[in-house]
């Protein structure tokens, strides 16, 4: 198997074997992530940033200087030569000069794919549009798989705005891959897309309709996502789902105790802050686990680990 | 004595023995700061700026690159995840899995402590609030040792603006515990806050209310500090001490000839350019001692310096 | 030939034998890019830039990283000190404590002279109001002679805007260094300035007044510049302008075969996506080439070559 010189920019482009090989590769990486490396030394990556993402870019620039390599790139579109006009693919041409992988946020769906067309470097999809974002999705498999000791056989609820939040399609498209229940669990005007919901129920058993308390006591992961207002075209709808699918230490009482809580961050109120020191508060883990699954990627992409 | 995984929030924290040693620690760094070292190579240095302040941040990052090590970070809070309502404890918490350390300048005062307490890793206070700043005032101390031999029994007058200024505070606080004999010039409506004069009075000579030409002919050291228009309430009244306790070739003909001005920068007039080439002006070196003293701070509290 | 501690500010300080040495150094840093060196480990690069320009900001990075450097700086001029009034010496002399090299872009015309006279170390012009671009003009030197073998003896047409756009100066005066015949190409609104012909006229052959597809059968380099609308005092003027000059496949017709088209980049419509595909196109390459370039300038003037 060979991951170098690959783009990643769909997770149903990826394999249950590489995705597998990824997750693996990611154990590898713990360690010298605590103590850096020269394993990407002279390599740059780029991150291009045409939305604003401070923890995706800053999780992304931490795994590159963890494998030995430098960052350039930028985070205010505004600044960048977009404002004077240039299209993306020559932005795309040129930036590709300055580096060995280039990592793409744009608030266009299809941008990545778009620009991997153009690259002749590997380009990472850290979102476009509300589409996927790939690496959030393994990511959030290797926090299960680690945390729970392994991905088949579990009960997994997706909890939230599962309509416009990126991360919840790519992590649905990832989890079909493996044998798991998985609960939908959102406002119905939050639901997830009905095309995605097609494509996964032929392979597992998906569940939609219940409340959270109904699906609490049965799921081994919950998954929790910010409703985010950016996304709604009209405040108003935001006001009234807002507050609601609030996981706190009473929705909890009915959970098994060995059950997970994950979220994507950053959180506003969907998760009580009141529940971050119990055993089943996972997210703040979950950023560490990013850091070693982006050098994964990294490692596996630019050809330093085969 | 050790430093390792110690918080600098504030300078009060600090004992002498502890300050002395951070400055002797400095001089170690110059040699290193001119050729660079790998003393804290895999390591990396997080810069959250939630209010601008690029030569605190360039100093910071030049530190950490002198000794090898890397930089994440953000200068434009608007950028970050802050938007979307994350807390600064949510924020801390993801930060600290992508760094060894964090520097951290806030708006609002407590910040840095309150930060220090989610987090697991070393913070250090680049400024929180009109509160302390303690960096600078450990620079300000090295300048001083470095500059005059020494800090005992020298005559030092903090001129300009010692109410809303955030190094007057914390360098008044350090100088108090030497034996020095210290000036307060300033308007009576930038004096500085009773509760600092209170506290330092206890420990040394504290002479408040003179004239700066009154100070000046006894002073070795004359600190200046900008009067910053952002920290006034009224414009108006920013504009009536605008200019006043400025320093002029004419301000200073009653000096000692070896009398140094420092001042933390940026300034706008308050000393005018014709001072600049002066034997008296030692406001650039500070920058240079700046670098030096943070490669001790990171160095010893990172554990690369024992 | 030491080119160690010297200023970049304009072409015109360079003598053809610098220039020529420079590309020369540049032949040598290709396989470096490739691989990354430890050249300039330990060295810090400032990129000062109070006017945006990702595109140079990123290769100056990139040739500073490739060689082992790091690098500081601010691309958002209202996050710097300047916003508290600090004079450009100030800043110059405060951020020369950080680092070995300074980039500077800055909008105002002799900015960066103003600055080397302050500075203690190298600085790099890295465009200054209307005026000279000098490493551009290095970097179209080297891509004309890389891709014609040469420079002596070719004709070279500059098109577009001739008057606001800042490469074509420092380019015309590089080029009147060789032996080429140079046509000036532009609506009359744009011509060069009176004072820049008159001082290459000279010693190089220079045609005005002739339409693109006059000259287009006899030059072996067509040099494109952006019309850029910024530049223009007046909307209704640029509107007028906009899309004349314009190259595609159909004025290309006459071209000889081995001509080859430059573009200091971004492009907005002046060269149509369908030229791309032509072996004309040399403009991306040309972003390469400044890559190497940079390293030539960073590794000279650091003395990392002799």
């Amino acid at each position: 198997m060979d991951l170098e010189g690959r783009d990643i920019i769909s997770i149903r482009e990826l394999t249950r074997e590489e995705i597998d090989w990824i997750l693996k590769t990611a154990d590898s990486m713990e360690p010298i992530a605590k103590k850096g490396s020269d394993m990407l030394k002279g390599k740059i990556l780029a991150t291009l940033f045409f939305e604003p993402s401070t923890r995706t870019k800053l999780s992304f620039e931490t795994a590159m200087l963890k494998l030995g390599g430098e960052t350039i790139g930028f985070a205010e579109p505004e600044a960048a030569s977009i404002k004077k006009g240039e299209s993306l693919a020559d932005t795309i041409r040129v930036i590709q000069n300055y580096s060995d992988v280039i990592v793409l946020r744009h608030p266009l769906e299809g941008a990545a794919r778009f620009a991997a067309e153009y690259a002749e470097i590997p380009i990472i999809n850290a979102g476009s549009g509300s589409e996927e974002h790939p690496t959030q999705a393994l990511l959030d498999l290797y926090t299960i798989r680690r945390e729970k000791g392994g991905i088949d056989g579990l009960n997994i609820a997706l909890v939230g705005d599962l309509r416009y939040g990126r991360t919840v399609h790519s992590l649905a498209y990832a989890l079909s891959l493996y044998n798991v229940k998985l609960y939908l669990v959102s406002p119905s005007l939050l639901r997830m897309r009905r095309e995605v919901i097609e494509d996964i129920k032929g392979k597992i058993e998906v569940i939609e309709g219940l409340g959270l308390e109904e699906v609490i006591p049965d799921v081994d992961v919950l998954y929790v996502t910010r409703i985010q207002k950016e996304r709604f075209p009209d405040l108003s709808e935001y006001a009234k789902v807002k507050g609601s699918y609030m996981i706190n230490l009473d929705v909890l009482k009915g959970a098994k105790d060995d059950m997970i809580i994950l979220h994507p961050l950053p959180r506003v109120d969907e998760v009580a802050v009141e529940v971050d020191s119990t055993p089943y508060a996972k997210y703040f883990k979950q950023v560490w686990y990013g850091v070693i699954v982006r050098m994964a990627i990294l490692a596996l992409i630019l050809g330093a680990v085969k």
